[in-house]
């Protein structure tokens, strides 16, 4: 049964940090994204990461975005994705990977997936998005066994991976088969209301709303849910969380902003989540 | 006869977003614009679309500008202008074109207006700006039949491409000759006091002042209604609800700053039509 | 005597707009700064003079620093400073050119002085600053007759400039023999308390303080003198209407700032300036 | 014994500037970090350097990372570190240096530690952060003699340089021999409850906490602590004033943010330092 994701689950994964820590104990995550035509999503999708919390991280992309990352986000770190030997061991060292914003679908984007997929290990959590569902859908790609995997298709997107076409969409649900081609734990199908669907777990938003019918607002949503991934325990509810949240803070922006822009939610999501944690501070 | 533009314009025309949408329904705008002397107006323009509500903005620039335009605007995708069939399968694609700020007039620029007008098809609007509007008239070029099109000239552009001299603009209406030669569907002409001119209508703007006399102010203008014209049906009012919203932002703005600089218009642009959508919730 | 220069005389220059009115009315400024090393000096000054109302803003610098440009102050357009024709264009079309701020004093710098000298002509207004000036002193280069010309030496640049040693600048006035070796009709004179001299007039400031010593701080005030002379009829008398904006938005700043970055110097020049401005409307 | 490091260390420090000040007053800072991968680290040390109330700041970094610089910090100076006359020449000019944050630990990144260690000289003072400190440890490199040198290591870097594993330093302090290999005059320890320790002198942070752990944190530390050098007469106060100043910031922002970006942290400074000389304004 698809139960509604209520702010019960932020209140129940964003929790005050142990005071003595460092900023290895909040996750390196990396991510793979921004082509030269799509730069923005992998620069939104950082600054997502950064500011959700995640302790350090590294964007891995096309070297014209270099100078753009450092001018929004300088706490982020970056690679040029076409080294190699840097971008494995980026890959190797990292506790969670997020690929696809603004990937493409190109050769080389299909070459990109496949290096992620292999060499990704089972202590590791994946983000697959945007334009690396399609390159998965175009090239029968799977999620690597044994990784904890999140994919975050949009309707399209899930019509070619799923085969279901999206006018049924609204009414079903997947099916095991259908989850089990992808191996993918965590299902995040962005639509009007957004549904997360896990092993023993669907939920259903409730809150967001046409003001985010903005370009970047996956890719924002991505880099939450790798940041929180990397910061909390429980890969599903974790997930679900950042599901949560993007929409919450979006819902507060909308009373003043016609649309909400999607870096303004990566902005406000440090002064969001001390809100939670403070409500936790007074229970 | 020229009766006056009012706020009726925008709240006829700035609606509540019906809940199931999603950013195809809000429009593809392509900004064809920013040369390697003048990439600031393709910026601006840029930043204009997003920030008034346009799904998905796209600007093709000359590639010395990617950089800044990730900066300023990563919710924007990028194409070099170069790139011949990028450039047209991007025109195919969009719902709105607009083309000039920033584009100077030098045979290169010649060739992206005259491709743009040779690509334009019926059920796409056209938003022709700045120094197209040279190229139009130095190469008697005219908007392609059967697109709804925009022309924004201020008076040295009008003058170029209508014969009227600047000094008797004032005092004269056009006449159906001179508009038929361009095919403009509607004509902005900018001036002190703006007039926005179509087939059976006419209005004259009250707002604004001479803090608008700042570079970057009509590309901002021309952003901005190449994304109303995106969103909203009726192409005509969309125009005139658009240059009422630009003036209107100015005049608020005024009250805090000598000069009102064109980049502050567009961020305020969220607020200013959420403001305008509640009137209506709360009639 | 050296007067006291008070907020009188921001009253008097800073003036109502007339409405009908367009940018070209506020003036075309050509600033001529920023090497490889000093780019954030050419930056500054564009951003003051956007800020500080000119309608048209030009910066031609070296390539490098197109980029940051652009982010920084889109409003503003870019010159290649190497493309000669482009330059000696942009010279000839201006009301005010600014040159200086982190020019360098290398040989290419030399030969910008020496062209931007050979160009101006009786209508312009020319703004020599920064290395303009040490590239004055060593190789005796003076204004050009017939263009009025303001001088904004810091008191090392005076000393290599007037041969007055700086242990001797506080307690000696100009005599007219310096003056008239270099031409200038206003010579800034920036130190503890800034000194503007003129022919007739001498004032003294006694605003601003050690808050205000910080990398860039000349730049910008140099930027802000440029668009007064662009604005406002009497030179002299915007000359020290600069002067004076400049450290009274410092002197408020300071109540909020250790420190006070020249940057935010410039963004507040729009409100400061309208306050001046409301001031009037209420006499 | 190891003491509190209380607010009385920033009351001490932190004084009013004497009017008749200028920018050399405050001090030249060079700042040589930031390689290809790591350029935001450079960023953020030269933006906190700046905001901290440096009086000129340079930074010394690849080419790589000009633009982003001149858009987040047009105050400071470029140097190509590539470029060994430029360099040197800025090394022997400079108050203050600091080297290390974003450096890397390759050849040339050894070679640029080499080089400011042979040419710093007595009435210099050193900063060494980040990966200079690993490059120390790898190359067995000890501080030059004769110059106050500041070394900033976190834990992982202070069980390289010291040979004391990261699970014995918390009860432990570091013995004369240890500290002689290095010839530091002050080690800042960075850890849940910095330590800063001096030949006489032994102080332990109460503040900061695990909102704190977040990329760029250390180089924000170490670029305050470099302005402060330049500023300040007692250079061991100096410093441990920039370890209280940046923690209390820290402290105060996050009751308004569940992490804190350490450029939230260097925006605040000016602030933040006017507040503490407001105090003794009272007093």
């Amino acid at each position: 049964m698809t139960e509604e994701l209520t702010a019960t689950i932020v209140h129940e994964i964003i929790q005050k940090r142990p005071s003595n820590s460092h900023k290895g104990d909040f996750g390196r995550v990396l991510i793979i994204a921004g082509n030269q035509q799509f730069g923005g999503a992998g620069l939104m999708a950082t600054a997502a990461a950064v500011n959700a919390g995640a302790g350090l991280v590294t964007l891995a992309t096309d070297p014209v975005n270099l100078t753009a990352l450092h001018v929004r986000t300088p706490e982020a770190m970056f690679i040029d994705w076409h080294d190699d030997a840097e971008l494995s061991s980026a890959i190797e060292k990292s506790d969670v990977i997020l690929i696809g914003p603004g990937l493409g679908t190109d050769e080389f984007a299909i070459r990109l997936v496949k290096k992620t997929f292999a060499l990704a290990k089972g202590n590791q959590r994946l983000v697959v998005d945007g334009s690396a569902l399609t390159v998965m859908a175009q090239n029968n790609l799977v999620f690597p066994l044994n990784v904890f995997s999140v994919a975050t298709p949009h309707q399209g997107e899930w019509e070619l991976l799923s085969g279901i076409k999206l006018a049924y969409q609204d009414n079903m649900s997947l099916n095991n088969v259908q989850r089990s081609i992808l191996n993918a734990n965590t299902l995040v199908l962005k639509q009007h209301h957004t549904i997360v669907m896990s092993d023993q777990r669907e939920f259903q938003l409730k809150l967001g709303g046409p003001y985010m019918a903005v370009g970047g607002m996956g890719d924002t949503l991505a880099g939450i849910i790798a940041a929180f991934l990397a910061q909390f325990t429980n890969a599903t509810k974790a997930t679900e969380a950042a599901v949560y949240v993007h929409s919450a803070i979006a819902e507060q922006m909308a009373h003043h902003s016609y649309v909400v822009k999607p870096t303004i939610i990566a902005d406000f999501l440090p002064n969001y989540m001390v809100q939670i944690k403070s409500n936790l501070d007074q229970e």
